[in-house]
């Protein structure tokens, strides 16, 4: 029997990471042949060149579609998408995939559910379900309704994609692969490579040996004129704060630029001599840091995820994950000097928490792979109700 | 106060038919602009023109968009939506409308959710909630995921799109504005016109004044590789039926082009003298053709809708409908000779129905218009559980 | 030493006819590999699915691009040439050719000029330095200034190219590769198939074997309003001159529309019973078809170089080849029934004509082969004046 | 009589420059209405935000396409390119011109010209027939033979566009608009700001009162991998020359990213405490910032253009300028550190020049309106040989 031909879009630095372990499952599955395609801002220097480490990590790619439109507002985001839905639909066109994943909720994950679904090729979304503020809760339920088969993250987002009209043997609780990757860390938690050496980045010198913590801050899509107010308010707090502070820049998104410039300018101004600035890490050695460090502040994905399997504390800022689904680890604050300031100093205080599962105990990478191997694949659908 | 500028997007002829009393109680209303882009196939003449209806009703253009790219199979329905969703993008950004239209199901739609929804506009979704087989199913409810006001044709749709998860209160059934047009019909149903005469069209000159039939058959996109084989066990039956027939030639999809070359080989070769075709006819005139037909036979959304007020017996064939809600006037068949003769023959036998006001009661434009001129229109939302 | 790949883009059936015997000779040269890359209206049903002959002929496509949008007018013409822009240009990047091959002068031919000469890919022009109406003028001569190396069809047309400024060393007449099957087909000229029995079309069963003369009318991009009154003048002549006539359907162009409405209804209201119409054919069987007829009528460039190989008398209606270098064997004439009819007459009682070589001598593709074999292949120029 | 509509496309902060007294005598014609298209990297705040200014001259704009794929390498320049003609082609359809005019040979503007050519608008080019390296050649001459009427900048490039086999009737030389600017500054040189002051920008607070010199390197297309290197070379020999220096940034283009990479490296790395770097300026300052400075360094056409009517000594480097006419201002030099360094400071040491009027004599601008007023519009050609 032939290999069943399993085709995944990567689109950005943190998909990738998101994802790892399922791709090295697929490519070790003795019934599947991994079809990887990097597209979008995972291809762009300006956005940590993702496909650098994809290639250093051994992965064969299939297809590379640029795709992003610059301008980095909502019309190039739209523009984007529609750019992405054309040359997809090319890529699968001559690559017949047996299936695609599309993965969580990017505004140009939708291209590719919409470049699978129209040519009738069976669309397994990964992380469905869950919920956040943004155009981001928009497009993964847009994603859900055009998908086949659904490899959930946690048991809340599989009964909610069941009540979105599913049907419930084509939802599965995986996990989330990226916790995977987690479990590994915590399992030989030493912070083995200092991060500026191997890294360099830009900004002072830190002495973050007696205790850092990490910022990663996006702007949010529904906000984007905000964006530039908003990771001011965190740049004064952390900077009244401190404290060794690790600092990354944002992902490409409609307002990236607004944050970038905030903290250009304010890096210019205000010189603030407690926090290094890093373009980019690779997944592990994000881990690793994140795993060391008092608290995650800012609002990626990771404080709840990832950072819920290490026990990290978590000052999350914002309505960007208003909703997703979150363990003891994480406090939310508003775009607030004080409230921030306050939530990170007491998080810094605390003592790492409890491992929780709610995003998968480690094993997702696997699972994904076998249900991608075994299970029935089909293209047509209609609502439960 | 300024008018609210409420674009709407026509890509279709059907469509167009199904939102007309809409667009113009919408131009009527005085706090309301209409701005009206008709796009896709509502540009071509292979699939009638509609434009020309358009700019004939009196209703001015604000933008035309070429955008649906040749071949006729899932590949280029994928490449066409992905361009719509580029130009459309455009066309939003220099009209900044204040709410944007998007119809119903056709696969094209989705270009304009994404315009929309990616931009900040508020998307206001017209006939989300129902139930059909085919990718339709699909792009139907990602629209309904995309959207942030629903107004649905029937109560079965509300309860279905509150179940997806939308906040009830953006959720109001107007009835479908295709049933203004039945209920103007069925208020004066005298066929006040000869179709042959005004529409021209090819094939026998029929005797049709003693009684006739109306057929029209789509396409199924999933299914778009039987096109042929399904149209032709319909040829088959009416030809055997033997009873006068007026044929539509089917609109663009994946397929329309097998629908369409069997409907000229079977011409070509079998010479059937009981049926004449039209390639479009004007919404009125067409309405009024059902109105005094013994039937309509096919999978036309008409015969669920518009037949459903008028009371006109319907065959309806295959999967096209599957799920959407119909009145007693419906007889389900396959795609199947034996099945269409009989039912047809039937349906030719039986009495009018009563009318049924399941899709509305004829004043579902005027709602709509009145809605959009006073409700709040925002672009953020998140699902209700 | 690696094989050259040579990427050759096809986007139309008279483009394949043309460049057959090169692809060939490319295919079986031990230094080269072709890499075939089919396009635009060669895929489409509609304008006789060239690609079906391609495959049968033998040849291993490297990539199918859908470019074509509908409308066939100036607008989509444009828009066909800018997708077709971003189509190549992916496929240029992923094939990696050390060299591109674009044909002629079609408006889309420009879309694989610019994909090649803008990735810094040798680009290689066949069949510059030609002279005719319409836009294929400006587009041809645009070619040319793109283009690195110009295999050009004639004498006259190499002196053209140098006075563009081109490196006189870079231009060479290799002939035209449509005369290497001229040439086959002048060895063995019988006519060996019935044409309606095995290609169908529709018209009269005509009686063809005591003579008959063939048509072949495009729309002139430039005048395409008035394509259906050009070829009205030709269809009214042809049927007054009641001689046995294969009419050719026209290909894809701005205005073939305008000439293809124009013959269904001169079919339909007229009845010509002395012509009967074909989509299309092998290109051996096309020439053999001319090369045993009494007449070529129309606009084709088959009139010009096939013919004047074959010796086959033609009348050249209008100003799509106005200027094109030709043989004794060509009468020119206007739109217009009364010179078409007198012209056409003439031409039935006139032998044959002795062949010329000014187009070449059946040894073109060969010539191609091995200059793209062995010449040095570059991407930067700078003009020689 | 209607006033002619005269479109102009604007693609980037330089072409402005060149073009902007052009654009306010159409605007001021009695006879002409002026549709002004502002598109690609003139939208984009990473390369100067030149909208801006445009808005603030009091131009106003008819349409915004945003149109730069992110990458900066040759395949998304080309796909650019394809989307410049998708999206203008749009723009035309709309705005419906009376012609419409390309500027010059940025890689971009063939989009111009083929949306316009295509849909059978008179085209309008300026500066052609000028000669260069790089792939700005290839576009440029393959625009004059897209274009109806050619408004060239100099005597020398008339000449070479009539070569072309352009009718002479159609090629006129109005000077280069830029020499207008030029001009008015010539007639009040003083320096009235402080540039710094002015313009904020990154680097040295500069002693520049008592003389400076500015530098402008952009990346070569067809040498875009060395980009990094080239302008490393210069970076050296500003450094060592140890001389107040204002160095701007390059505009987009392939390699831009390794220019820009590579000054900002050598900021970090090196930092020049000489230098004082310019992210854009407006063109009347910018155009008074040269005519005080002691010298051009670089590959800018301002060195070859405006320099020459300013008398300000240049040093031109490497291809990027190549046999483009020039004055006696000019020095040649190589990518190499001492040719830079040695030629800068002869240029430091020389007096200023007499004016030349190569480029045109300060009514440019006005004598473009006035032709596009009076000249006769057509859209259709054939070469002249």
């Amino acid at each position: 029997m032939p290999k069943r031909k399993i085709c995944v879009v990567v689109t950005a630095r943190p998909s990738y990471s998101r994802i790892k372990t399922a791709l090295t499952a697929i490519q070790d599955h003795s019934d599947l042949k991994l079809q990887l395609v990097i597209a979008g801002s995972a291809l762009l220097d300006r956005y940590g060149n993702a496909v650098d480490f994809i290639e250093k990590d051994g992965f064969e790619i299939a297809a590379k579609v640029f795709m992003v439109l610059e301008g980095e507002n909502p019309t190039t985001m739209a523009k984007t998408t529609g750019l992405g839905v054309m040359e997809l639909t090319n890529v699968f066109y001559n690559l017949k995939p047996d299936a695609v994943l599309t993965i969580a909720d990017r505004f140009e994950t939708i291209a590719t559910s919409i470049a699978a679904a129209y040519q009738n090729i069976p669309l397994v979304h990964i992380q469905g379900g869950e919920v956040t503020g943004s155009i981001d809760e928009k497009v993964r339920h847009a994603n859900t309704k055009l998908a086949d088969l659904h490899l959930v993250a946690s048991e809340d987002a599989k009964q909610r994609v069941i009540k979105l009209g599913e049907n419930p043997e084509k939802v599965i609780n995986t996990g989330c692969p990226s916790i995977d990757l987690a479990k590994e860390i915590a399992e030989y938690p030493f912070l083995d490579f200092d991060p500026i050496e191997k890294y360099g980045g830009v900004g002072s010198k830190l002495n973050w040996k007696e205790g850092y913590i990490v910022v990663m801050q996006h702007p949010v899509t529904t906000e984007y004129k905000q964006a530039k107010a908003h990771v001011t308010e965190t740049l004064k707090a952390i900077k009244r704060l401190d404290y060794p502070t690790f600092w990354f820049w944002p992902n490409v998104d409609a307002g990236s630029d607004g944050t970038s410039n905030a903290i250009r300018s304010f890096r210019e101004l205000e010189k603030p001599d407690n926090i290094h600035f890093f373009k980019n890490m690779e997944p592990t050695d994000f881990l690793r840091l994140l795993k060391n460090s008092k608290a995650l502040v800012g609002n990626s994905s990771a404080g709840l995820r990832e950072c819920a399997y290490l026990g990290v504390p978590v000052v999350n800022i914002g309505n960007r994950q208003f909703r997703r689904n979150r363990a003891t680890n994480v406090t939310d604050v508003n775009y607030n000097l004080n409230e921030i300031l306050e939530a990170t100093e007491n998080a810094i205080k605390t003592e790492h928490f409890e491992s929780s599962g709610i995003y998968g105990n480690g094993d997702s990478g696997k699972k994904i792979a076998e249900i991608l191997a075994t299970s029935e694949l089909t293209y047509s659908k209609t609502i439960t109700y």
